[in-house]
């Protein structure tokens, strides 16, 4: 395969994909979802191969998991392209507009991109979920996935490119890579002139791959070390709830809450309520001094390395913290910009909370676990970005865009 | 000097800004702009020492000029922060709102990037202009400038020092390298935990070199190709207008005109024309054979070269295309996403234009030379993109900005 000749294909596509209609676009996500749906014993064949190696690789059970696709899940796949199909198409839309005393129109017009590279690991409905947003965007997209999810992505790859096909548009504009050698991973990420933006989606360790690797600018979400504090106007059950929410409703994910900070005015009623709540839950507990006298259930004692944790799992580290000033001290020291949430009844708090916290999602007497495209209403996601440059935060069919100047005029030339 | 610790300063700076009002930061850019004035004297003496210098040096005529300030120029980079401070703060502001059907109240507000880094060539003036335009968006900004205007630079970094502190703001917002060493500032693009954003302003060569040795997104304005189209339905005294203003109102910017490509339908009407107004304005054309053959003035012969060169110079390569394709193929294989006009009278080809060309700025029937912040209405500029990500064209202090998700509960958790 010859990486290059690859990226021009997929900015050729781009280019042809500027020249359709949002209706045509339409039309090629459900003829896509329509394809998947056709294909699906083709899907599940090529995906049973995957199954296989995974099991002579002697893959964990959780991994196989993710990688298992069977009717039901496919016909969920075909199902989330044909709600992207549904989306508002932003192309072409005017974002501002003035007029200049000499009399030129200046507008900002959203238009795509171009060209993304998706380089993500195991799980195949990312092939699908990505190659849908960036059409809904008018991008063209390369896909590189992880080698154990390649037969399931190649054959989606190839349902994908049937539907863009039978609904005249160019199938390059979805192209998955026929390799997962780390070599056209690297020449990949040096197609400066052609790719226009690289999302990783996956661990922490192939995110940091990729930056130092790329030329190209790079979307990162490197973890989610998300807060949950409880100032001392809070209305203690809502907090507790929340908490457990934050926590334990799905604790694997990034948008879960890694840190619970408690106001000293509160904590002698607050901790033992919360650390019951969230022993019953199932969540190991690691506290400072504080929180371990006034839990009343075990709490393991908490080194500064669980203040920087990204558990992922059903452990949670807590800290009463002096006041305010102090929590917000402590997301600014060890918080991953993320999500953080504050649970108060004092309006004026939370409005100094929403001020001063620039993390990517910050929320006021509610869940965590609220940080995601869909709960936010972008209508589906394509990752979370935890660095402010062009996106910050869930990041869905508006970040694959950008907008240009179209400058109006009737002649004007510059004095 | 530690590079490692000015950053620290600087991060410790940018939050600080975060607890000030929009009032606070209007008052502290007025008061830098008296400490400019205040200062004049101190300034004039540190330039003086840089002007000897570039002399030893043997600099050149233009670039000794570029160099050079005199009181007038002193009360100049005072009035521009002062113009500055009367631009809208954009901190804070709600972009966007939307309520979810579980009551959540989803907005994106506009925060700060944090912390900026500027890398730029020999004009003292930039110091300035970034400094104010750094805090106008609420960012604290590391200024590094040329080895050339070292003295003068630091000189200005001193008076807007002078006046952050008068104004009760936190000093560290604008600090100035006191070194040129390569070392420094290779150890500056490095700090990715401090920094937020490298944007270098010069030649191709520094853009270049910033890119490569950065770890940081960096805003890259590589160079400036930019087309006047003269499309058959032109009005060929408004398109010779036009081609005059974008080649030969300013030579030397980024955005001049470099090529002229015009309608075969129209070209033995309209090369003549326009070679006579070119040459009579002093500019060298170099043609195609089409060119050469209608041009009644002496043509060069353009190779390809031509076709990729940013002259900056009073130089204009000269291309007879069949139609609107053929003109849109010549600016996406040669253009560099900086500007294009089309000159026609034919609303559906100028729409047809304005949809398919995705440079960053594109005109229509006006010069090229529009694309600057403040003939857009952007009130000044820091910078111009020509790559998509974050920004793209002219920069403004809104493309220091960036937006989180602010999400408003009264005690939601995610089911």
């Amino acid at each position: 395969m010859n990486i290059e000749e690859l990226c021009q294909r997929a900015v050729q596509a781009s280019r042809a994909l500027t020249k359709t209609t949002a209706a045509q676009r339409s039309e090629g996500l459900r003829s896509i979802a329509d394809a998947i749906t056709a294909r699906s014993s083709q899907i599940l064949e090529a995906n049973a191969v995957d199954l296989a190696n995974a099991r002579e690789m002697g893959l964990s059970k959780s991994m196989i998991d993710r990688l298992a696709l069977d009717e039901m899940r496919v016909a969920k796949l075909a199902s989330a392209v044909r709600e992207v199909s549904n989306l508002k198409d932003l192309i072409g839309e005017t974002v501002s507009e003035n007029r200049r005393p000499n009399g030129l129109l200046v507008s900002k017009v959203r238009i795509p991109l171009g060209v993304i590279a998706m380089i993500f690991e195991s799980r195949p409905n990312v092939t699908s979920d990505a190659a849908s947003l960036c059409l809904r965007s008018c991008n063209a997209v390369i896909l590189r996935g992880g080698k154990e999810a390649l037969q399931s992505n190649l054959a989606l790859g190839e349902a994908i490119r049937a539907g863009l096909e039978k609904a005249g548009l160019p199938i390059d504009a979805v192209q998955v890579l026929s390799t997962t050698d780390r070599a056209a991973m690297q020449e990949l990420l040096q197609q400066e002139a052609s790719i226009d933006l690289v999302i990783p989606r996956g661990g922490e360790g192939l995110i940091r791959y990729v930056s130092a690797n790329s030329r190209i600018p790079v979307i990162k979400h490197y973890k989610g070390v998300c807060h949950v504090y409880v100032h001392k106007d809070a209305d203690l059950e809502m907090a507790c709830r929340i908490a457990e929410n934050a926590k334990a409703s799905r604790p694997g994910v990034c948008n879960a809450a890694e840190t619970i900070l408690i106001d000293e005015a509160i904590a002698a009623r607050f901790v033992p309520m919360v650390c019951q709540t969230l022993t019953d839950a199932g969540v190991e507990i690691r506290g400072d001094a504080q929180t371990q006298e006034l839990a009343g259930v075990p709490v393991k004692q908490a080194t500064k390395a669980d203040w920087h944790a990204e558990y992922l799992d059903t452990i949670v580290a807590m800290r009463v913290v002096a006041d305010f000033d102090a929590a917000v001290a402590h997301i600014q020291q060890f918080g991953s910009n993320h999500t953080e949430a504050i649970v108060s009844g004092n309006s004026a708090i939370t409005e100094q909370f929403k001020a001063v916290v620039h993390s990517s999602t910050v929320v006021v007497n509610a869940s965590t676990r609220f940080a995601d495209g869909g709960e936010l209403g972008l209508g589906a996601e394509i990752g979370i970005s935890t660095t402010k440059l062009h996106a910050y935060g869930p990041m869905g069919a508006e970040g694959l865009t950008a907008t240009k100047f179209v400058v109006q005029g009737d002649g004007q030339v510059r004095t």
